[in-house]
């Protein structure tokens, strides 16, 4: 990488963390400026604006979850087996994995809901590719017989998402990941007990 | 109540609706003006700052919600009735009752929990009012019979809460019912299955 890309991809990874932890609303510039170390005239060198930075924070931001779920599920084969190890790297997400900040999806699209259709649409976006992800593990595994075929793969999307992203904010909220581990648990169990053939 | 009083709910009603939809950092005191009429020092004739409104906008807001399930749950004395009718809540809430914006405990939980304690302890009590209410439920059900004994009623609120207002979240972000009503069948058919005795 160049020098301008190292700058770059520094100030995307800092002010990643600042939206992530502040919102788009509450996070300033000169939050970013402190993040960063750099000068306004610095940051915009690299971005048309604030909103430009913040698309791209937050793009950089599901880039580093969807590495997590990658590496977790890398030498899973059984449909089981993945929906577990899906299940399992939320239990550390709200512990500032990999970003400070809690899940970067669930916390833009709260913000971006009623406010910022463009940040929204981005937040829908990486929704939709999770979902999918979920669905195709799913549909896979009825298809090999690991997974009951009565069980509707988008239906079970939602339901293991809704849940982790709720449990995310409860943790956050009370700061104590007893109601992450109780949501795993119940999903695991869940899993366990009317998911799998 | 005098013009004074009147003047001071119409402001909390209007203020409450801003903030849950544009959350605490997006709505500027120019939004809470044009949704009231009023101008600044009349606002600022009846809260202190706009902290002290926030943080009263959002007391009230709870309040509205909290009578939704005072009248869902009126004439339901059966646990498992409870539990349909507390779930049965949250089907419409997506929608904007009881205040355009979705839920906002959800929401000021997401904004406040990195940036601002007093906001997120008024969110922590107010949730801690909602997981309470359902363990006394699942406990008396659970007393009288007719939720099965190994249930754990802090384990089950923490599920049930988690799911719905995750599914919240989904259903806000895509503007689509689907995911609220997907969440709200998986849970009546865990109801059934797995908690009713």
């Amino acid at each position: 990488m160049t020098k301008g890309e190292d700058t770059r991809r520094m100030i995307l990874e800092r002010s990643a963390e600042v939206f992530n932890r502040k919102g788009y609303y509450g996070a300033s510039m000169a939050d970013i400026m402190e993040a960063t170390g750099l000068e306004k005239g610095g940051i915009y060198r690299h971005f048309d604006s604030k909103d430009d930075l913040a698309l791209e924070a937050f793009d950089f931001a599901v880039e580093l979850v969807r590495q997590e779920f990658v590496a977790a599920l890398k030498d899973k084969r059984h449909a089981i087996d993945r929906l577990r190890a899906i299940v399992g790297v939320y239990r550390a997400m709200p512990d500032g994995m990999p970003l400070a900040g809690g899940c970067p999806v669930l916390n833009t699209a709260i913000e971006a809901d009623d406010t910022h259709p463009v940040l929204r649409d981005h937040a829908r976006r990486a929704m939709d590719e999770w979902r999918e992800f979920v669905v195709r593990v799913t549909s896979k595994g009825i298809e090999r017989g690991q997974i009951r075929p009565e069980v509707e793969p988008d239906e079970l999307a939602t339901f293991i998402i809704a849940t982790l992203e709720g449990a995310i904010m409860l943790t956050k909220l009370y700061d104590d990941a007893t109601h992450m581990n109780r949501a795993v648990e119940y999903l695991e169990n869940y899993i366990e007990v009317s998911v799998q053939a």
